[in-house]
């Protein structure tokens, strides 16, 4: 068995790969595009082809690496069982057994695309140096993943870790995608947060920056609008925040992980989110004083190959 | 390493004490007083004799004891550390190793209680042929234990499993005792329920079996009363089980274990009441048809010898 293992973080329009040392480096990364044509059959031929060309190029052959992860947008049993992906074309199928026979039966392991995320935090990122990690991942949407004992909990429904749903809001009056009324992401994603400013301004006659912007405003108006003291910004961003603390100390008061990681496009908000975040969150939490950290996801982008590679190393 | 292990339950009053196969059968069990004078010292080494004593009268040696499972009402890290443990006078301590030392150097393993009834349940209860299992009990507070893949998930900071501190509702004027407000054990244990349907009876004029029963009420009372369909108990219940409901789904939306086991004193009003935490739930996670189950615990106050004799199988 190799000291080197590949990543592979399958999206709906391209795929990341990596090729890593059982250490944690990253050796190369590099994408290709996901064709979804044809019920997605092209996609692991390509994948299985490019990760060919590449570990050619850099001279290491295919018995010197000790496995491929593979995370896919969708559920994942945690046997790699994927019931049907629908962003990627998928019906049922087993992607690991599938690539491992493109790849000459090199071991590889398949999760989904958010757990892996958690995971690669954990090795190289964010949650570094903590075997318990919950990521939460503020993006469009609000997704998560669950790490104990530095194994993804995958769940038996593909619901570990859609944290995105846990209802927060008893007065919210719209429905979510999901179909219930209140959910996290509603309020906390990145769309959540412009439709929260939108609905106080509609509401409010308050003076604020935001009602230049019009309809391209974006989560990040809204949040650098607040910490420039934009007083009705202010207010959105501390109602966002409360209910993403209140959401964590209902996680911790579950898991109770070592540390929270906050990634996706709207943690760019960095320390300042963070901070907010912090105090709701220990305002609901009041059984210890020890209680998880939160920090800040360090990987963006490149999580999914970081935890993919990862989870072949066990 | 022997065929027979053993499970110990210390609570405030009394230690419970049990000699399993290691098939799970229980061969015998058996009851003695907690001395919590002198700090708890006492504890342990009674403890100890007692196990001695009744190892004895069966013909079983030490050493044909793979081990012994030790129950604690506190926080337990997951190396066996107890940083104290109010209930039984103990300040920090390594109640496993000393208790191994009394007892020929078996080993000897200690986790929170309320986790091993969680763990006797997932190996001989209400979830029973499942690895995967959040019990929730319902009794004069509201604690929990989260069990992945056969075995307890301990967290970090003693926090895991507290389901009962979970956020739930927004317009409780009253505090909890862990100094947060609308805590699931403020409406959902059986304090909570009582004190729910006092709220219902003092705001309504409507009649009701309850107005006869005064201060001495009991939850049972109460679901005894909706059961025979007494309206404003009916609706106590409902208001209860809503937002168990509601918590079971986010907890699902963390962990999605196979099955959710419902103990505790409460829970002896059996399926009537599961029907209804069910129809809740359900409107709180719409993700997927496939959700964990709801059962009944089954071992009652056996729960937490079974699971303490479970942890030293591993």
């Amino acid at each position: 068995m190799g000291d080197v293992c590949v990543g592979i973080d399958v999206g709906g329009t391209t795929v990341k790969l990596g090729v890593f040392e059982s250490s944690g480096q990253l050796l190369r990364k590099w994408e290709i595009p996901t064709r979804k044509e044809h019920g997605g059959s092209h996609i692991l031929p390509d994948v299985a082809a490019s990760v060919r060309r590449t570990l050619g190029e850099m001279k290491i052959a295919l018995t010197d690496v000790c496995g491929a992860g593979l995370g896919v947008p969708g559920p994942v049993a945690a046997d790699g069982y994927v019931p049907r992906c629908v962003n990627l074309g998928w019906g049922e199928c087993h992607p690991a057994r599938d690539l491992s026979l493109m790849l000459d039966g090199i071991p590889v392991k398949c999760a989904n695309d958010a757990n892996i995320a958690a995971l690669g935090e954990m090795w190289q990122g964010g949650g570094k140096g903590h075997n318990d990690i919950v990521m939460v991942t503020l993006g469009t949407g609000v997704g998560g993943g669950v790490v104990v004992d530095q194994k993804i909990v995958a769940g038996k429904h593909g619901l570990a870790g859609e944290i995105g749903h846990t209802h927060v809001r008893d007065d919210e009056t719209e429905y979510c995608n999901c179909g219930s009324r209140g959910c996290l992401e509603q309020v906390a994603s990145a769309t959540g947060i412009v439709h929260e400013a939108k609905v106080f301004l509609a509401s409010d006659g308050r003076e604020s920056v935001l009602r230049d912007i019009g309809d391209g405003m974006t989560a990040k108006d809204v949040i650098d609008a607040a910490k420039a003291g934009d007083e009705l910004a202010v207010e959105v961003v501390e109602c966002v925040c409360y209910y993403l603390g209140r959401a964590l100390a209902q996680i911790a008061l579950t898991v109770d992980p070592e540390i929270f990681v906050i990634g996706g496009g709207v943690s760019k908000a960095g320390q300042y989110l963070v901070d907010i975040i912090q105090k709701y969150y220990e305002e609901y939490e009041r059984l210890s004083e020890n209680r998880p950290l939160i920090g800040l996801a360090k990987l963006g982008n490149d999580a999914g190959i970081y935890g993919a590679a990862r989870m072949v190393l066990d």
